[in-house]
């Protein structure tokens, strides 16, 4: 149930940035061919494979659509059960579909796109409109999709509502944009790095703020702004400091804090207070969304100018140059750099 | 705007339970009138005091409802900002209108229920059915309406959904009534005190379990028992521990945790995997009723024979006899001793 794809373009998400980082993060396999955000054209598929065929053009998912288990029967879960193959590092026949010197080399993400071909399961790939720009729509392969859908999907922002977003690259810009979207009337954005500020209005936020410019913790300056708090919170840098001060900003009784950044690996540290008048903290997967059926919605939702990919990529390499992307996304002014084959 | 009210029928809550072993709980001042939980008539109003009058049946609420504030304002919110004036320990007036040999003595929780005679602000005091039994219905001035309304309206526990109870008390099998009443279909109590599952049976558990009885986290045997994890989970212990086992039973992508347990002056010590993929940990304060509103309305509820308070009510002594009361309550067979004046 195989399916090999040519790749288009793809990119650099926040989890390679904190991947290279932190070799131990996810328990990763090496030799590995990293890259969950990306876009193609099928080149060949494998036999028993009915729903994409050569030449259709496709979206990379790290999260995959089997369409059978538990989770992706029940309409609240996008949590397919088949993300665990994942973990494995290799294709659902426990196989490893990439060599290098005659030795194997592991999958990442289900994915793996930072290659020019890549083999992925039939249900790890979305299929999309023909005439959708590949350059663009890759961004729904994850980071869009999880900061636009963490707001409409996962928090369900209400209009009228107050937002805070803590952390502005690609997916904290696509939380503003969901938000945005949603009806929110006031979005608060939070970064150490000012040069980050620019986007975020550009693309919905009314306020940014700079935690050093204060003199007391964020939560406190986020209560003086709002009188009681916000609505809605998102922590979208994987931080469990922030976490907990993304929580404490919220209203006392129905604030909701949603957690976008990776945090595994790491203990949350949360006074129990925070939660005794109302509070909740909830996770988010792929911004809620079910691989398959989220990844085209959301590329046909582009194609009729509902949303808007192109304010996201801030450059373009060859995917060779790699090593540049990496260093221009640890400055604030590259959101995404798409990298083409 | 005070109402002195002379109480008919009170009780020990968790949280009187838990301020006889910590002094410093909630940071209380001393000496005080404790007792949350109370229902009674109003003998005399104040100036200007307009929504009962002397000979009105009401409930006792430590959660006000000023009806103008920002939550009472808000339908998703219930948490009137004059909530935190029990934390003064006095009337909204700043004054206490308890003596004890010449000195003044503290107010607990806005409403001081163990008292022949009390003084609330008139928000605190909610009009009932003149027909009510205020030895049956006081139970709604908390234990039940905080537990029966987590599930409802904090969980919004959904027809034909899985939930775990951890903790039997009053407040707990309140949850599982909830519960029962949303159409879970199955409900897991879960208790280290076996004496307390033949009444979590009566009230609408389908299965009790002792972790006690399992050499394994009590999240694996509820994963053991459900496969995927149960849909809702409510921690009605108070105990970040359990808060964090409580989370864990949940299903990965939309499982709901609810602290229904009070958890002021703890540390919540919580794997950030646990929120990876989508599980959310709410809190809920009076199970998320607006005080005066609930109150009547589950009064009525009562009357209609909508909801049983009576299962809960294990025992009835006078006022006088509180410190058997006390005994009782540490037991497993009490689940709520109805002092009578
Ligand atoms: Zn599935
Ligand atoms: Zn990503
Ligand atoms: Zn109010
Ligand atoms: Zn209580």
């Amino acid at each position: 149930m195989s399916t090999t794809g040519k790749m288009v373009a793809t990119a650099l998400c926040g989890t390679e940035m904190k991947m290279l980082k932190d070799k131990n993060l996810q328990h990763q396999h090496y030799p590995i061919i990293m890259g969950h955000e990306g876009a193609g054209i099928v080149e060949s598929v494998g036999e028993g494979v009915s729903t994409v065929k050569a030449g259709d053009k496709v979206i990379a998912l790290f999260l995959p659509q089997c369409g059978e288990c538990t989770s992706c029967l029940n309409s609240a879960d996008n949590l397919c059960i088949k993300f665990k193959q994942g973990e494995t590092h290799l294709m659902s026949d426990g196989t490893s579909r990439f060599t290098c010197k005659g030795k194997p080399v592991y999958h990442f993400g289900n994915t793996s796109t930072f290659s020019e071909y890549t083999v992925m399961n039939e249900i790890s790939v979305a299929k999309i409109d023909a005439a959708a720009p590949l350059e663009k729509v890759f961004l729904v392969s994850c980071g869009f999709s999880t900061g636009y859908g963490g707001a409409i999907n996962t928090a369900k922002v209400t209009p009228g509502s107050t937002c805070a977003v803590f952390g502005l690259g690609g997916v904290g810009l696509s939380v503003i944009m969901g938000c945005k979207a949603a009806g929110a009337t006031r979005i608060i954005a939070v970064d150490t790095n000012k040069d980050k500020f620019e986007k975020a209005k550009e693309v919905g936020a009314t306020e940014c703020i700079n935690p050093q410019d204060y003199g007391k913790p964020i939560q406190e300056v986020l209560f003086d702004l709002t009188g009681d708090g916000v609505d809605f919170s998102f922590e979208v840098i994987g931080n469990p400091e922030t976490v907990a001060a993304a929580l404490a900003s919220c209203r006392e009784s129905h604030g909701v804090c949603v957690i976008i950044g990776l945090i595994v690996g790491v203990q949350l540290n949360i006074s129990g207070h925070l939660f005794f008048s109302g509070r909740s903290l909830k996770g988010s997967v792929y911004g809620g969304w079910k691989g398959r059926d989220g990844a085209s919605k959301l590329v046909s939702d582009y194609m009729a100018k509902k949303i808007n990919l192109d304010a996201l990529i801030t450059h373009t390499l060859n995917l060779d140059k790699i090593n540049e992307a990496v260093e221009l996304m640890k400055t604030g002014k590259c959101i995404r750099c798409a990298l083409l084959l």
